[in-house]
């Protein structure tokens, strides 16, 4: 399965008010970490939706360990867990470089569903690149 | 032209590290007043969309005078200024009833679009309501 | 232990181009449910910083089962399932009563902890309130 | 003055119904270029903090002209418009690289304050810093 790194900065309008980083902050983070990996492995998510289908995320986890604080450069680590033809998951972990320091994990699945929210099958064109090999770490690049 | 006001409460995802709502949420905020104001003058925005037509912000202007603090009730009083077939503008006072402070102050001018973002007339229906009078006051509901 | 609901509009800023809400307002309305339920109850969570004390998200759960769209007026049901000394967790489901589907439940855990993010103990004041008795149902005012 | 660029992704959690970056995002965008031009410039804004002053946003003006769509890399140009010993102007230009399309300009003007929100002057090295000169173009790093 596919794995990859990106890196974001903790926006000012990312933090609340004590002083960290919102918890529905992460929640997006996840979001950018899996786009990146998919652009990285070759397949855009806007590629897909272009194909008619997305993969909305259906159930969710987290577990938050340290603060995100106001600035912080975080690494976010994604890897496919898992990829059936209806069900795609991802793992995630939320690190600061800076002080080697595991932020936060978690995991989300998604179906995959057409623009009417119905379920289908996946491109076997996408589950191939989801399957495939390779570490794509682009934490050098604006995402 | 019609105005009225409804009301939000500052929520601990709207504050930022100043421990103060972060000044995008003003901007949200304007939008959620002209949302109930055309609700309760009777022409959902929803409806409008179902029309196919959309009012995006074209140009914005927003002055900040105090602060908007964590768990603050705020009123949110929004006018119809100008509506022409093609662009209507809103005009928006954010106040804090506990202490009668006014906090900021804003305009909006949204152009009329197709879903495709060309450039349309606002049916006469829409305009009727917008140009009508009518102060719609919904500061007790949920919105 | 104490449980209660109140009411939140999807707004236009909530969704996102599968024009459903994106999946981080659903964390958002989550600690509005919570915000809402302590108020109801008695010991608002303002107080609770007053104090000094915090209660940041440490773990989370989310199932998302259909999805809220714009203008939905959605019901927050939020129940405390376990408070102790150092740790309170929160139960939740949302509904949109037009059609009387549930959207969405979830789960939160959350640490005691100073304003430095030290552990702490819960005040026992703030436990006889979060394992009292009463259903709270402010669902028909702003929040 | 100084002026710089740096560059954004349209994010998911970004887009609306309309498929398109909710001008809330702009907002955002403005906050993310001028503090990446403080950073580059030599004095990052989480100094200023830490020096006990902030620099709110007070007054603001947006045009929007044409939309951003997701996962858009956006080019921010910032630059300061004046530094006086009490206040900050900003104006900022959002470019999409792909087809030189100019998608939004803006101004912010800040007031300098201690972290109770009272106007102090701002020091000489940071005026020192808004008025010299450079343009610092970090658009291919993470921001």
């Amino acid at each position: 399965m596919i794995a990859g790194a990106c890196t974001v900065r903790v926006r000012y309008s990312d933090t609340d008010a004590m002083r960290v980083a919102h918890h529905t902050r992460h929640v997006a983070w996840f979001e950018v970490g899996r786009t990146e990996l998919l652009r990285a492995a070759g397949y855009p998510y806007e590629r897909l939706e272009g194909e008619g289908i997305g993969l909305p995320v259906i159930d969710m986890t987290l577990r938050f360990r340290a603060a995100a604080r106001y600035d912080d450069l975080l690494r976010i680590e994604t890897k496919v867990a898992d990829a059936t033809p209806v069900l795609v998951t991802f793992e995630y972990a939320i690190r600061r470089p800076t002080d080697d320091r595991l932020l936060a994990t978690g995991r989300t699945d998604h179906a995959a569903v057409d623009m009417a929210f119905r379920r289908v099958r996946l491109p076997q064109s996408v589950r191939d690149v989801l399957t495939g090999e390779g570490f794509f770490d682009t934490a050098g690049a604006p995402c």
